[in-house]
């Protein structure tokens, strides 16, 4: 174990040394690493490589084998030390600290566990080089628009991978909504050339891990294995692909992570390494033979226990301990061993793929002080990155807490840079479907977006016509069309990180049955061979879908460069005769948004908007190209969006 | 005009010498104050008399005379000097800076205005002593429950005050519900007992001051003059009375004021003294001759431009300068004059009657930057003293901006210690209005409530189950005797100041046509001579009416000694069952909360809220006396609200 003496340490300070440059007799050695023979003794260790070069020096192993507990592992490689062997309550498992020099090179080097009565079992392990530094994994932002895909519903590019007999679910049935369909990787790399023409700037694909679950497989977040591709989409290889050719593009590729929860199914629920490594382990061990829904002690989703400062402890307990559902048993990341682990299940995959960003699941279900450490702890690795997480709720101020920057009370930060903005998706869908009146209607939207007062860093703010686990905004909206537009037009010039669900282009929606997971999540059309309508080429969609992808592609694509809209100052006007103008403005771009929800025509006098500076200046509809003098008086002659931009 | 430099200053500071030991020729003169001769020779003098000692030294005084900006006013009394006078846009008005040194003594002096041909005016004005130091004005707080009083509706006291040739509205009329009624103060005054036994700790009435208006002038908020008792409702000897009996009853006195506007028959309307005293006022003089609706520039009342960080400037001086109806000019206080009259204004009735709270009208439509210089004057002046402001707003994001103490990225500081509670209000209605589910119904209260993390102080908020503005909470709560109960049960027991209007406790409605403000304001019964029924006597009082001003009388008997609900620790338990419940604990003294919303008997284990501590402890049913030991489970019979204490 490597120990600088504290008044080392003041004497390096004074003289201005910085410390990677001392030597201790235990990190650096004088051997000289010489060519590993390999081994492959041990049954797991995760993570199953790691690098040289990180500001955090310490790597926990999880090694998993029989009886391992009764074996001393040892390390000797230059700069690579042991800093503490951990015994764990299942005798097959060790926990062991590495301590990483900087000066520690890439390489493989074997870990020897000798076991007293003098068997010796060999591990290789790989310390690899970081590819880039660490400022260079760019997250997205709001000059960003992510699309998010359900990968088992977008395309199958691979049919041989759809059925994996050594998995569980051993079937592929695209006329069940809940079952898998077949969509892949392969299918996600195929369509990039789509993704890109359509202006979209990153993708948030859903889990694509293993989920070795006997049914409802398809949506990936009963993860089964935290460092596993999932066979069904593809290989490792095949997520790197994507990776590589995502960034190729241009494209940000962002990862759907699960700390909050695993799969029931899940290697090691068969064997659990402390008593305590997931949450009402007692409880499971003991119905596990008949568990089911009732067997289970499930959160009581009281989410809001996470701010309360009235909640019971017991309402606490219950919000964060208890399991999502039966087959997901909670994480238990007060268990520091664990928390490490997920940590470094991040860390391990933002490193392997070059991500740009993590999409974090049921985030307030986790911990939060264990969440601020995961968060903190990637921040600080990685300082432009991405992190945005999954709390589902309509009330700012819930929101507002979880943003890193808050000026929460209770003193809690958060680390989080984007949380989701429910609630403005809330108030947009309602003021659509809403009359209007002195405060129903486009007020909703307004009084919507006057509560960014609140908030740390609204441009941060992930907002969204909908996702993976609600009602298609089209359905939403009761399939008007003209909503819709608005609803995708206001949101994409809104100081917000913009995210889209696959199809939302070409109007899919759930109407038949509002709200079904499996129907929401309806296959891409043209995603599968033989599919007689097929929009990544427009084939047999109808009009209105055709209007709408265009509309959208028309539309992401001046986003893209629009300066006012990934930074500018926002200026928005309280709703008057059913009209709504919101304008972002920077140096030499100013782009105004007119809504209006009057069916008849309706002339608006433009000199309530003077403040702007717009007036005898040319403007052009980003949709139709039509250019237009701001002066005087201007008809809206039917309901819908205008988007006019300066610069042109 | 007295002037210390600043290197005496300095000099001072080194020698620690209090500032007030400073003599300077100008206000520390040789003279002794002979009695004075009394003169009133001018039209009006504005505070009509003032204080001496004072933390502010400065006190202005608008005089209001023909032609009086032709004179040079003087002074000839120990301590008091003219610091400065301004003249102003009208030829009839001066304003007088006045320093009064704290050496100064209580008495009369004379102001000599001379006028340049020679003409002389004596103006005597009073400086009084101050009956009792700053600090021993006590504000409202969480131990106590206001009743709000629409004065006219009340009780009239003295029916020969009814009407007032003299003033612009000469009727009576008790079949008109926007008419004048009658009551006044000395209706209040002859009721206090029943105000007392009932267990209110503090009264607002609603304004009291004179609306000379030609109509709808019984509700009091369009002053006509800001330093008058309106006759119709007593004298000012009258509102002493009044104070002085509250005092001895321990009730506190809250007054109900208005810097945002004042009524269109306002004496200053007819000769305005700046161009800029009242906002749009140019308009106003345009078009008075045919002032109207729609001569009006009303406000937007948009008051999220408050806050919003995107408001348009248009949006902002439209909201707060916009006149709130065409009958009540809107004040700028942006004029300094005016500004300094308000301030001087709500400090001349705190000392003339010896407040003890004061009520803020349409707080958000003010300038905000003069409430907070407005609220602080006050607060610094009297800190123990409480102002509340209202601002009708859902949204707690907006309630907490107001409240001093909030964390504002603005850093707004407001200064204000109690805002209003609609939010809570809102949410209690509704839970109850609702049929229980996931997300209706009790989880309403309990979300609601869980904002409480947002605010800088929850317990300084105000609760109501209604106001003078509102739907009686019996129409908002479709008439079930059972849902008021648990509403004021709740309410009475939340860390929050809370506020009943009168006739609550005898169900009091407007059902018959929901939201009518005149019907809202309905007479007391038996505050009127014949009436048949009287809730006072509780003659003629229906069952249900009985039943509710025992309950009423109950609980705030109960509230007024009990430590746990003024300044308790709060803990609730999320809904469950149709059950919710809420405890207040301090040491000795345990307050169970118990809402049951379920029509059949429900059984609940009590094992859920071991945390608490009850176990095996007595408890006494504040209402019904009953006595009862929390211990294995607990069986609620009907729907209804139950509160348990541990202190009999």
């Amino acid at each position: 174990m490597v120990k600088v003496s504290s008044i080392f340490i003041i004497w390096l300070t004074v003289l201005n040394m910085p410390l990677t440059y001392i030597k201790t007799e235990n990190t650096i050695t004088a051997h000289i690493n010489s060519v590993v023979e390999e081994h492959n003794d041990i049954e797991r260790i995760e993570p199953s490589n790691w690098w040289v070069g990180f500001k955090n020096s310490e790597l926990q192993l999880l090694v998993k084998h029989p009886n391992i507990i009764n074996a001393f592992p040892e390390i000797d490689y230059a700069g690579v030390s042991i800093k503490k062997v951990h015994k764990t309550d299942s005798e097959n498992y060790l926990f062991i600290d590495l301590y990483i020099d900087k000066t520690a090179k890439a390489g493989k080097l074997n870990i020897v566990f000798k076991f007293e009565n003098g068997v010796k079992k060999i591990q290789t392990y790989e310390l690899k080089s970081r590819k880039k530094p660490a400022e260079d994994y760019i997250g997205f932002d709001s000059s960003d628009v992510i699309y998010l895909i359900t990968p088992d519903r977008f395309s199958n590019g691979d049919s041989s991978n759809d059925i994996n007999q050594n998995l569980l679910e051993k079937t592929i049935d695209r006329t069940n909504n809940y079952a898998r369909h077949g969509g892949d990787i392969r299918g996600m790399i195929n369509h990039l050339d789509y993704i890109e023409s359509m202006g979209f700037t990153a993708i948030w694909p859903c889990p694509l891990l293993t989920n070795n679950m006997p049914s409802g497989s398809y949506h990936g977040y009963a993860m089964t294995d935290f460092y596993e591709i999932d066979s069904r989409f593809g290989t490792l290889g095949d997520y790197l692909e994507l990776a590589h050719q995502t960034k190729d593009k241009g494209i940000k590729l962002i990862m759907d992570q699960v700390a909050n929860h695993c799969g029931l199914e899940h290697w090691w629920m068969k064997d659990l390494p402390f008593k305590n490594w997931v949450n009402y382990q007692e409880n499971y061990e003991e119905n596990k033979d008949s568990w089911n829904n009732q067997a289970t002690i499930t959160t009581n989703h009281r989410r809001t226990s996470n701010q309360d400062i009235y909640s019971s402890k017991k309402d606490k307990e219950e919000m964060s301990n208890g399991w999502f559902v039966s087959g997901m048993p909670d994480l238990n990341q007060r268990n520091p061993f664990m928390a490490k682990y997920l940590i470094q299940n991040s860390i391990w995959w933002i490193e392997t793929a070059g991500l740009s960003g993590i999409r974090q699941d049921t985030y307030p279900y986790s911990d939060k002080e264990f969440m601020s450490q995961w968060a903190g702890a990637i921040m600080e690795q990685y300082p432009n990155f991405s992190i945005v997480g999954e709390e589902w709720s309509y009330n700012p101020l819930i929101i507002g807490y979880w943003q890193n920057g808050a000026n929460n009370r209770d003193g809690y930060k958060s680390n989080l840079k984007s949380p989701m903005d429910f609630a403005m998706q809330g108030q947009i869908v309602n003021g659509l479907n809403e009359y209007e009146s002195w405060d129903t209607g486009l007020i909703k939207m307004y009084e919507g977006l006057a509560n960014d007062f609140h908030y740390a860093s609204p441009k941060d703010i992930m907002i969204f016509p909908d996702n993976h686990d609600m009602s298609r905004i089209f359905t939403q909206l009761k399939e008007d069309v003209v909503n819709t537009k608005i609803t995708l037009g206001y949101m994409l010039a809104l100081p917000r990180i913009p995210q889209i669900y696959y199809g939302t282009e070409i109007l899919m929606n759930d109407s038949v049955n509002p709200g079904d997971h499996g129907l929401i999540r309806t296959d891409f059309p043209g995603g599968w061979e033989g599919d007689t309508v097929n929009a990544f080429t427009g084939k047999s969609l109808n009009d209105e879908q055709k209007d709408m992808q265009g509309f959208v592609k028309q539309l992401l694509n001046y986003r893209k460069n629009s300066k006012a809209i990934h930074s500018g100052k926002t200026i928005h006007f309280a709703p008057f005769m059913g009209t709504y103008l919101l304008f972002r403005i920077i140096e030499g771009e100013t782009v105004a948004v007119i809504i209006n929800k009057n069916d008849s025509p309706i002339t608006i006098d433009l000199k309530r908007y003077d403040e702007i500076g717009l007036k005898g200046k040319n403007l052009k509809n980003i949709i139709t190209n039509e250019t237009f003098v701001w002066k005087g008086e201007m008809v809206l002659n039917s309901k819908g969006i205008t988007i006019l931009t300066t610069k042109f």
